[in-house]
């Protein structure tokens, strides 16, 4: 058995279009003013500088406003905290992002927390974890929101099936066990302490890996027909890859996504349908 | 073999004992002004009065100082509102918490999250489940917290173990998972969808039910040796009993909560253990 490759790329293309045709939509009710973003990046960290270029660069294709703010590395947590406060009040601004790590004087939970929840589009401040964790309308982090739509795509029936997640982070782990709950799914959350991985993974149905080690995931840890989606960036011998050894699994797996080209691309997507979801969520139209 | 019955009524006994130690240092300390827990009941609900009556005296017997607000059922959403704000600005008061179901015109989330994260001892505000799923210090939800400390009374190691919640509501279920999570389990969510339940409890380590089906779970669906918690309280044939069957359950478990004595008595103590840590808090005392 094959497994078939669930396309990234083209899942994210597709939400991107909506997103523009809406945002096209929004613009024009509104007389002209379109969904802005905020981004801040402090200091000068190359990664770092081409993400927020990234983000930039994908608003403006979809009709998003981009208000780009680069700061000095050596920026005081009092003039971060004011620039973010500016963008709370601007009526403009739909949605704003601290792109993170920030430099080691200024902390990134602090700062994250500043952002209004009704501007968070990267949906990790600690109001926006309540609203996801109560079952509350709120602003999703977006990378499981990206894995919610490669599901979708992929014809994987949630309700009722067994959902295995690896890795328990605040960015992703944990709200993607969540969104699997609100989906119906049963939800079984793994970790470094997980004393038997391989036979926990064989058990799901739909197993998701975000643990960051290259080719954690064997073959012989996939149910066959499951649906694996790979969350993992990791760099092997110079080449990008993910926590699954992808040879082996779209051996055993219905369906998997690649790296890169599988979870990654839809990242971005889904910021950008935030800020149109914070746009319209201020303007007070559903 | 027969389980060990876990004897909630001594750990919560035990717990109370350490809260009124600790209150009575903290109310020398502070002078003689105690912690305070303000209590509002709205309407004549004999079951809400029973609950509210038993934490006031329960606040009584450790010490802690208690506000009884009783307002009648007709009460206006805004008189509501300026009592809970009216208690959040008092010093005097550490701990809030509005008794659920409030009458039909009133909207218990919306009053809940106007009490103060502070103050929030039932640990039910959007903030304290925020912080919860975010790893952040804070208020957390008593009865899962009661379940915590039961296992521990049990000797249950929970790093690694495989623990299986039956239930997935905002007040146990949830939190009740993150904690979990928090002591490096691994966690897997059931609920009413969940396809085999049986099977997948008979992979529990830590079998935790909260559904409000009397003995839903039966002796075959424990694995020998598992831990079972039972957190429901069901009426059947006038007596009261949990979700678990107990008698068939005890004969495969190695240790298993009774009802009633198990969880229930262990709820109201960490209320108490709540509005201490949030007047510590409110004190700049850790």
């Amino acid at each position: 058995m094959s497994a078939r490759i669930i396309d990234g790329k083209a899942v994210a293309a597709r939400v991107r279009a909506q997103v523009a045709t809406e945002v096209a939509e929004f613009t024009a009710q509104r007389g002209g003013t379109p969904p802005g973003l905020a981004t801040i990046l402090v200091g000068d960290d190359a990664a770092s500088a081409v993400y927020v270029g990234g983000k930039q660069k994908a608003c403006a294709e979809v009709g998003i406003r981009g208000f780009d703010h680069r700061l000095p590395a050596d920026t005081s947590r009092e003039d971060l905290l004011a620039l973010v406060e500016q963008l709370n009040a601007d009526p403009e601004v739909s949605g704003v992002l601290c792109q993170l790590p920030l430099p080691g004087h200024l902390d990134g939970v602090e700062i994250t927390n500043a952002i209004s929840a009704a501007k968070d589009v990267d949906g990790l401040t600690i109001a926006s974890a309540g609203r996801l964790a109560l079952g509350m309308p709120g602003l999703r982090p977006c990378t499981p929101s990206g894995v919610i739509e490669l599901l979708a795509e992929a014809g994987t029936e949630l309700q009722g099936a067994e959902c295995v997640v690896i890795g328990r982070s605040n960015l992703f782990g944990k709200p993607m066990a969540q969104l699997l709950l609100q989906h119906n799914a049963t939800v079984t959350i793994c970790h470094s302490r997980t004393k038997d991985l391989a036979a926990t993974c064989r058990g799901a149905d739909v197993l998701i890996a975000a643990v960051g080690v290259a080719h954690l995931v064997k073959g012989d840890w996939v149910k066959p027909g499951a649906v694996v989606v790979d969350v993992g960036m990791n760099r092997l011998d110079g080449k990008l890859t993910g926590d699954v050894d992808f040879a082996a699994a779209s051996e055993v797996a219905s369906a998997i996504t690649p790296v890169p080209g599988g979870v990654g691309p839809t990242t971005i997507a889904f910021l950008l349908r935030n800020t149109l979801e914070a746009a319209r969520a201020q303007a007070g139209v559903a």
